[in-house]
């Protein structure tokens, strides 16, 4: 796997200089990063320069030994490129080109022979039918698809586009990403590989999925449970009903794995299996900003009463556990909230509440040994000189001051598209959720985390 | 409720120039209509000028008689404001004070005896403990929340700051208000009376409901029965759930209504019962921008197959039905899409598709007699010098071609927070889903809508 995400010496085969063709994009994507610590080697057909780099017209031309091919010409011109890649003794191939096994069965005969080919000669084999690797802590993006800001999660998915996609929506809530691979149609290179090379990874702290097919049940399985005790896995199911797998066989051309049996070895080795694509960012959000808590009982305060009933909802919905305040800690809060407040929990401030209530009573909370999980729930108030930001500011604050030692999770009802907020997420390195369905599910993750991670502590014993 | 809505003379008592206090934010936002149709008086204990205007010291001084009178004094004070009110004959009372019944049992006595004074004299309250109402028709914003742009979506909120939040998603999502109401503690005017003001309201196109309790059952199902048959009515119930009713109870200090009772009677009359705040932002969407279809058969275009899975499995969730082409379908389709192009549903384009597919394939489903729903599945692809609007151009350009008769629900995944959708969106008064569950959703609300329609128009024949 190092030769797939730690190449030094690349050669793109099928580069071009004409921007509609994906064998530019590709080069271009390569070629951006201007601190790239690997050599780039291009080949063509036609001589040219690209982004200001000669091509060579054949792969054996090249005057250097290759860790790393990416190959971009059409179907039929694969299987003679991937024989001078043999010659040339290259470690990894990547075929990004479609028109193979999800095509009809001529497709799939020639990406079998093509893999026997590469096995016989020890090299191992990436896609076809993919749109390719990324490994942001090098900023190699050996794909057609956009380069996302560096962070700590890496992504595995069948669906390329979709993949990309996501990538979309990661970027929009910040968080950054570590390494991403679509495997296409999987002929050598499968999740298990990547999984293994991932749980070594120090730059992957949480690994998300989307797949539609498991090739080989077992491997998968066996690489999971190495995995999760170390780091969260998220498994997204492409064609889990009847509608979804048969348009899930016209898309990879695999015959998708059936739902039930995926979950069970998924919850059972711990990974965390998704229902709803907002339901992914939602959790990376919740593992890569917050620790995991140690227990699980939840402190909520807001400004809006009808927003906390409505988080209770949906909180009883995952089994959360809103528990009673403990007497201490209602002497605690009394102090910082006006005389019209009730003591319980779902706390409700009222519309008044500011910066200091929100400060004030989510200290106390996080410093209180009766309470596991903070929710800041708040309908952001444009009136009374309230500012945007100032009950968020609030709560980061507590946060800050308590060493970030708890979950505190903010829940800024619909404020997603408040620009003032993702400035202030971003400042300070926290995320906001924006429904009280997001911030429950936010929750429940790392609750069932922190439920895994007790249980094989005690099975260890 | 004319007097309410539409009042010809207003008065804000309790108005103040301390931008701290609620009496100025609403002196404030009904003052700030440059183009009122309306004449203000305000009344204060202290003599001030206010935004340029002077005070009375009571509302007995004021030369000239009143339609509605907006009470913002301290809850205690309200009864001798009342006492005057009653004296001028004011035609309707909003009490925006809080401290009342939602308090303890001081406060349900003294609510009751305002009522019962008010209904003596014939005068109709809303209120106490609400934010107000608004008029976005007149640009009337008598409560102390955000003014929204002006449309077709009415709402009715028990919970005020919840439901300003709602006109945060509204706002962001491009849909418009015509009517907004916060009843607070509805000890005289409920939903019964301004739903049925709002049936005879021809600038009220579709109508949503955040509430927690109903008090008068019987009054509420006869109301929505009457509406529903003319305008889509959308439920959202807090306090769903034992957690979420306890929170409730605490909130407005009125006992949670069961939700099962009132989800049986809303799907009775015909209404949406939603369980997500998402859910409603993307119910409205759909009711807003779409005809109501004229059956069910779905067809779906994408340009990434992973995303076509997911929406997939979504529909099937909802029961939706993901036609088979018909032949003539597929004969239209083929000269438009390349020959690597299953012709089956979902059509998957592939990841090079252009503003020309999209626009082609969009046009010949919107014309075929086979399909009554599209859905436009695209994830936007920065590469290929594709624009990131175009694939969105493309289906916009059929459906505004073919006269917008069917709905053409575009999903563009996690395309969010990209502004040039935003921008196309609002030029082109369309909307977009980002979801695979959002789509399948809309597409799910506007079916139930068509049944029901099938079914009153068979049951009158």
């Amino acid at each position: 796997m190092e030769y797939f995400f730690n190449p030094k010496k690349i050669v793109v085969v099928g580069a071009t200089a004409n921007p509609r063709k994906f064998g530019n994009v590709v080069t271009s994507n390569i070629l951006s990063n201007k601190e790239r610590d690997y050599i780039v080697y291009l080949v063509s057909l036609k001589k040219q320069k690209i982004n200001g780099l000669g091509t060579y017209e054949s792969i054996l031309d090249i005057p250097d030994s290759i860790d790393l091919a990416i190959i971009l010409v059409p179907a039929p011109a694969v299987e003679e490129i991937i024989d001078s890649c043999i010659k040339k003794a290259v470690k990894g191939i990547i075929i990004v080109s479609g028109g193979f096994g999800e095509i009809n069965e001529t497709g799939k005969i020639l990406e079998r022979r093509i893999a026997n080919k590469c096995k016989q000669a020890g090299i191992r084999v990436i896609g076809p039918n993919c749109v390719g690797i990324q490994n942001l802590d090098i900023g190699l993006n050996a794909s057609f698809i956009l380069t996302p800001p560096k962070g700590k999660v890496s992504f595995i998915t069948q669906s390329g586009s979709f993949g990309a996609a996501v990538l979309y929506a990661m970027n929009n809530e910040h968080l950054g990403c570590s390494k991403f691979a679509n495997l296409g149609n999987m002929i050598d290179v499968s999740y298990s590989e990547v999984l293994d090379y991932l749980n070594k990874d120090p730059n992957t702290d949480v690994i998300c999925m989307y797949l539609e097919s498991v090739a080989d049940g077992r491997d998968f399985f066996s690489s999971i449970k190495q995995v999760i005790p170390n780091k969260p896995i998220l498994v997204l199911k492409g064609g889990r009903t009847v509608t979804g797998m048969s348009a899930a066989s016209s898309h990879t051309g695999s015959l998708s794995t059936n739902y039930q049996l995926l979950k069970s070895a998924v919850d059972q080795a711990g990974g965390h299996m998704i229902e709803y694509i907002a339901d992914y960012t939602t959790a990376l959000k919740a593992f890569a900003y917050f620790p995991i808590p140690q227990g699980n009982r939840i402190g909520v305060m807001t400004n809006s009463g009808g927003s906390s009933v409505l988080f209770s909802d949906q909180a009883e919905r995952f089994g959360l556990n809103i528990t009673e305040f403990s007497d201490e800690l209602i002497e605690r809060i009394r102090p910082h909230v006006i005389p019209l407040v009730k003591m319980v929990n779902p706390l409700d401030m009222i519309a008044g509440a500011r910066e200091e209530q929100y400060y004030h009573v989510a200290k106390a909370m996080l410093e209180s040994k009766d309470i596991d999980i903070v929710v800041g729930c708040c309908v952001i108030t444009p009136f009374l000189e309230i500012q945007w930001d100032e009950h968020y500011r609030g709560m980061i604050r507590a946060w800050n001051e308590t060493g970030r030692k708890k979950p505190m999770i903010p829940l800024l009802v619909f404020a997603d598209s408040f620009p003032q907020i993702h400035a202030l997420s971003e400042k300070e390195k926290i995320t906001a959720f924006y429904t009280p369905y997001q911030a429950a599910y936010a929750c429940k993750v790392l609750i069932d985390r922190m439920n895994y991670l007790k249980k094989i502590h005690e099975d260890k014993k």
